[in-house]
């Protein structure tokens, strides 16, 4: 481990401040991207002759929609990092890239989920939904780089994990890329569609699961 | 408790950071909300002929009287969610769920309020403040259920809370969203009276309370 | 002190993560108003015929030097509230309320800021530099009170600090408001040294300090 | 150390707490920045008759790439930064001032990146590349002379690292401005080399060096 190679008295102190830090940082990362969302939906500026603010407001549908879509994406993906690094007991410098990667596609949200909000109800509402179906895809794939690293150096790892649960877990990120690749492929069939699967697939991840082997298991 | 499950060995420690983390998660998210806030207000450019800078930034008070407003808001809410989490000592995956539910209506007040310092003075004065105390209503219901699942799952609570405290926390919460729905109502009745409650109230929960079984109970 | 008021069993685990808290949060305010000042740059847009980049970019250092100047207070001023936190072990309500109020100064710092950018070489920089000096004359006297109020109630102090460094600490942060005054009345006589004096202080303020006594006596 | 002066019996604990609260401080600023740069990247609005939202999107070919380098930018310099404090177990007052003049660094970034994505492909790339090389430069002598002073006081550092490792790692650092002060003079040559640079130096300092005695050596 890098950050231990020159201190090797304590190395389990060193490993905890080690992921806390890099939570706290992901933490910090999670929540502005999920606060800065707010600013994707317009106030109403120059209301046309005889329109009333109400209406205006009710007529940016679209925007509240992707709201609450890209809130939902992201605050799911906030509660399977942080199931993650439960177990996720030390840190290296592979797994600081990896996390880094993922952030990336955390960071990236805001941008697909304008798109949405602008041109939801157009002929290009497909191209926008594709980013946004196609970045959740990327950010699924980053979740597995990132586990698989950690869990194939399972020094990494809270030790009273079972092995066992640790391949339930492989196994369950795998649906992650494919269920999110779904909504990607359906963002050129029909929108709403697409929309709605973003939303379940967060709606479904964010509750408890039945099966405690695949607690953790899907993104 | 859905992080524990495939670890029991050490639960205490798991448990507090898993609080440590939610907060720390909240914390990010209130903080940001709050300082974003100030991008609501406008720096006037284009004077027209003849206008001063100080004339300028006196004609737009209903910008500052809304952020004073939505600070004293969002101050007001982490206050209360510090107090709670002083209590809640454990988390599982519901507990995330009503947490993120509660964050929505936080990172939503940047957008009612630019609404208010826009539409303050206009005869679209009542829409927006309406929306304004609409959200705060949705918070405090949020507030809610967040303290009873944590209260009706007792065990997610400090052991050392006596039951007869929580007992009355649970009525006492019960004002907030009828307080806050009072405010809603008066936002189509008068404006500047239904800000005053909305600001009112957030001075009035924010300074200790007299009666200790009332000291976390109201919104 | 109201968070304790139900659980008196371990008042010292309970007022070591008051504070932590609301030094989470407050780090927060800090770091988020200090990364959104970059935002009041402008990066130039549809150059005039024959001007090149370097040109247009030279040509807004008011936009620098505002940058400079809110930067060093936003830093300094969080220097200090890091030290006073150093002293201040337990929180109570009012210490909330007045850290809270701190904090709006905190976030309205690029309001005025913007102003000065805008605004420096015309002849409303008066204004916009008698805002800026105004705020910082407002944050100084927050810092008072919650300092007060703090040394005041000396059981929320570290009980292993000296009475007397309490006491020099009170002088010491009476020229706070005292100096940033002067910043204040200088902006209706001379813009540039009302400018220098508010950087000058931040610098002054963030340099270690000859006399222990005085260590963090100052603003 | 300006923190301990007046209370000397548990310098441990609070010179733990002291870098704590500024990699606090520090993560935000680093996760606020790294955020913020995706408000660089334009949603396309008001497409030209006859353009599809795709093509807009691939048009703006530069604000992607400079959002890459950015990312990568802040990324690696959050994991050097990360790396550093492992080391540096204490603070005092200009620990604090050099730390704040590196994040002051970090949060320009912003700024060159959109200047970046606005002017590559025009006249003026080269002055942008040169604004964001030549930030890159500032900020790694800045990381020198935080590093150089904390190593100079090396009471400040973890008593269990060897001194020939902190030799080392003085060596390494001085290559961090030499190889940004390289794509700063390519900015002028070629943009696309010195843009290549950029992201090749973040790679490359992200990956773990073979060599464990310049593990933390290279900005």
């Amino acid at each position: 481990m890098l950050e231990n190679q020159n201190v090797r008295e304590e190395p389990n102190p060193m490993s905890l401040s080690e992921t806390t830090r890099i939570e706290a940082f992901s933490d910090g990362v999670f929540a502005i991207a999920i606060t800065l969302l707010i600013l994707e939906i317009q106030v109403p500026t120059e209301l046309p002759e005889g329109t009333r603010l109400w209406t205006a407001l009710l007529q940016q549908g679209a925007s509240y929609i992707s709201y609450l879509a890209a809130f939902a994406t992201i605050g799911i993906m906030w509660i399977n990092h942080h199931r993650m690094f439960n177990i996720i007991r030390r840190a290296d410098s592979w797994l600081l890239v990896f996390n880094l990667l993922l952030l990336l596609g955390i960071t990236f949200i805001p941008f697909p989920t304008t798109l949405v909000a602008d041109y939801l109800g157009t002929p290009d509402a497909s191209t926008a939904m594709a980013v946004y179906a196609g970045n959740t895809v990327v950010i699924a794939i980053f979740y597995n780089l990132l586990w698989r690293y950690a869990a194939h150096n399972d020094h990494l790892l809270d030790p009273n994990i079972d092995m066992n649960a640790i391949r339930a877990i492989n196994r369950g990120y795998l649906f992650g890329p494919l269920l999110y690749s779904v909504a990607f492929v359906f963002a050129f069939i029909s929108v709403p569609v697409s929309l709605a699967i973003v939303i379940g697939l967060a709606l479904f991840f964010a509750l408890p699961p039945r099966n405690p082997l695949t607690a953790r298991s899907l993104l």
